[in-house]
């Protein structure tokens, strides 16, 4: 029997344990196996995360390092493994999607051998990438994929607008769609703030310094190799992203999000994957949206297309 | 010195009780002072609800009986205090006004004995009526009085549309606006779900049970009286609404939610409080916003400034 | 299969919606069915809370009334139904018994219908006598069945002392066993306030107000009647304990707390149920523990069964 | 005016980003500013920090890289700066000692320019020496100060024994006291789990394999060591305590925990900070006690006292 409480945590470096160490924090999970090419990092991470779960407020939670066994009776399977950019690099994405889509390959042959009823979540990347050859080239129910693509950059739009107009950013709504990474954009015909649209928020807050969506496009991508610069990786943002993700899942929320996963048709689009909303719930990604683009935005969805295409082919 | 982490909370029946008890378990205060006409009753919900700060996963938060002179050092007042509908019961609403405004002079009268410095959130009903008083009649900073207003209907609203397309109520925007009770109105113009508006739902989610708005409308109002004829009273809701306030002042939020307030020309309105955004933080209710609506929706809000107005008037 | 997230809810009147409230706050479970006779009580309680679970910051929980059907796929059952204790009533406990254990039988009837599978945790009282009755008047795994039982008590004890020293209740450790209510008593060899002996402690704290044992036993028995004459009813506390067990056993804690089931031989005791330390966890009470207790203690052991054993006789 | 919401981190690499990552997940400021030598790592990390508070399930933390200048309306200060050990390193402590306290000076210099009202916790290492050195040499209110100290061994002494018992580590009580580091002991008179002394412990769980003191007292002190030779540096755990600090303040909770802090007069020893048990409120430390210590324990006890004083007497 699955035991939904279970997460399995493939990648013990600055992304998998900071996801690790925000799932014990918000208690998304009973048991928590950390695997690792390297053991004594997953070793160390689950050693330290362990003494944290033994504070009065903490739940018991059972972090251990593991093994692919440990897929077995999992509930979530969260994929983090994989070579990263560093500071100061202009990684050559072909090369990176190269690599990587190997290492998935050989991540799900050994996920495969224990379970095909796991969610899976993809982190790895080039996301979109990662998250198209987990989904198609193995004997996975496609439901239970999902790559957590542009929720990030998403987030961070929200940031950026939520510091620009002084406002909490869980009052800004809106996508960005596409690829994660250089080529996502804002779908700015889905945004408003609080109900507003955005073009009647500089009158709205009176604000004489406008808004300015070049600016705004651009650092939503920037942001991350800003990160990378300042601080040698990322990782919070990406590991609530997860956290996110898991409590739909676990709570059957039914929440819509910006998550890649194969296109179907969608925009008539096939053969790729990218993120558009989608509904996440206990079974799955059980639906995706068209939301209605101007043609700009099309445009923008198709060149993320093809570079993700791009990428796809060099595998 | 104000201790930002004190609340008073004046009336002990269902709302009140409620509240201490979300406000504990969601950590919102470190002293909670519970103030009723009835001493007993106030000592034996406090009584009740200091056993639950026991528990090893709670927070030592103490709870009591008190005073008004606990609002001397209080960062939030609740008022809760004053009759209530009963059951089968079509109150009057002039009378319930006339009865409760007086209520509430009384209650601030104690109130600026001890403080001008405290955030005041006001429930007791007639809300918008309960709260203009208050706002208007003492010598209290204006940004420092709010009343919970329209965000309860909101609330219902959400989970109305969300329980008819089966989707997590988070995703769905959106205001109720106006009057607190009879003549609140769903702003429709500002409603979508996850950035879908609403022309577009039904063939986004595939849907042949249309949506009607209509009957929406008329739940939203109803839905209060279901509860009440159904268990004697509603608290559980509008406990949250006093919970998600608090969170948007204790952290300094910057939230824009629909709340009541003293108009003071928007919409051409002035002389009658009503549910608008407004962006509440540590300062209080620092902004409104003048939201687009369309001819209908202000007709509606021009009836809802009428309401409140004729009952303000027999006060 | 059994979902693990789902909670039955049966009776939902002051207890049990307290309960209702506290999973939802506490986010305890994905879908929670509230059963009472009064299915208007049920559905208006289960509605109000539906609304809470709409704020931004709820996770979207499935809460509505059921039926027993609901039991099929939960993991957790919680029973408080039967009549309780009014205010200014002394009980004839053994009329109260003879009621309770009467619905007891029919509840489990139900029950059993659908499921042998899901944790079961009795609140009803006389607790002690309601849970002996469930656990051994009917087929149902032994291990699954547990009573809230002193676990209430302790709370309330560690309230009391944590007043009296002005210290965090966090740091009181120690039992009240036996009997759910007039009998139960606290051992008071198993008492310390963070690692300092009883005998110490006022000598630690320089308090010139010694604590006075025989006050604080009655205290711990009266509060309860003062609960009920002063609010009405006693549910804030309870509903507390309901979560704490209920964390345990999401969690898979291995939590030993003082709970309610039938003894087997522990201190020579066997055909009566009492509450002693146990181990909770996922797969129920796996565990008891004999704790030494002095000779006295004992004795007070022997009375509380005596007198839930004479209970029992009535039924 | 002092913003009780307000904390300053001073130190920006694995043990202040883990802290600001840990206060933000449970919600324990509304504003956190992040101060490092190296601005460009505070900058980074308060960025990708600030994404993560963009969830819809967060609070708008205001989270920021920040300067000393942040301080002034700070409620609480953590110094984190200063080197720390790296895996392999038998660290010279004199050494370490002498460069972290000359450290320690030029932070507090740092901050009494703008505060004396904020609670500072310290946990650069030698943390005992860090603590004395801040307490002392600085006119800075004494029980305004406290270092994390053993409470971090009590979490992995309790983790331990929890694994060894598969009991919840919630059950586990003592004081692992003295010298953060090589000279913490376990003061094994305090110790019981779940009300169970020690020399019951192997009878109460029915085990063979019984518990092993030394090995215990060893892993205790080397697992600090093993986790930096196995992920190359320790900052779960201490975040955790941190965090648990901060919720005793903040909360005004009265909760005794063992802290580090100057002893006066505390088992005739002065001049020398130690951690033993200590009250923490809102106020700060404002009690110590003396628990009971069998004449080994305080052998230990003045072990540590001399083992830090060396240490002391080096800078």
């Amino acid at each position: 029997m699955i035991k939904r409480g279970k997460v399995v945590i493939i990648g013990a470096s600055n992304v998998g344990s900071a996801i690790l160490n925000k799932i014990t924090d918000f208690q998304l999970a009973s048991e928590i196996a950390l695997i690792d090419l390297n053991a004594d990092k997953a070793k160390g991470e689950a050693l330290d995360a362990s003494h944290a779960t033994s504070c009065i407020y903490s739940t018991n939670i059972n972090v251990h390092s593991g093994t692919y066994a440990d897929c077995k009776d999992a509930g979530i399977i969260i994929i983090t493994a994989g070579p990263s950019i560093r500071p100061g690099e202009t990684p050559d994405r072909l090369i990176l999607a190269k690599t990587n889509s190997k290492i998935m390959g050989s991540i799900m042959t050994e996920i495969t051998k224990y379970t095909k009823e796991a969610m899976i979540i993809a982190i790895t990347n080039p996301l979109d990438v990662a998250t198209h050859c987990i989904a198609t080239k193995f004997d996975y129910p496609r439901e239970k994929i999902v790559g957590t693509g542009t929720m990030l950059e998403t987030f961070r739009f929200r940031r950026i607008l939520a510091n620009h107009y002084h406002v909490d950013p869980k009052n800004i709504h809106g996508y960005i769609l596409g690829e994660h990474g250089n080529s996502a954009f804002p779908a700015w015909s889905t945004v408003n703030i609080a109900g507003m649209p955005l073009e009647h928020l500089d009158d709205c807050f009176n604000f004489s310094d406008k808004i300015e969506r070049k600016a705004i496009e651009d650092e939503i991508v920037q942001v991350a190799y800003d990160i990378i610069n300042l601080k040698g990786w990322t990782n919070t943002g990406i590991a609530m992203v997860a956290c996110r993700f898991i409590k739909s899942i676990l709570y059957d929320e039914h929440t819509i999000l910006p998550m890649s996963a194969p296109l179907e048709g969608e925009y008539g689009l096939t053969d790729v994957s990218l993120s558009i909303p989608r509904m996440l719930c206990a079974e799955g990604v059980v639906k995706s949206f068209e939301v209605k683009l101007t043609d700009e935005e099309r445009k923008l969805l198709y060149a993320s297309a093809d570079s993700v295409r791009k990428a796809l082919a060099s595998c």
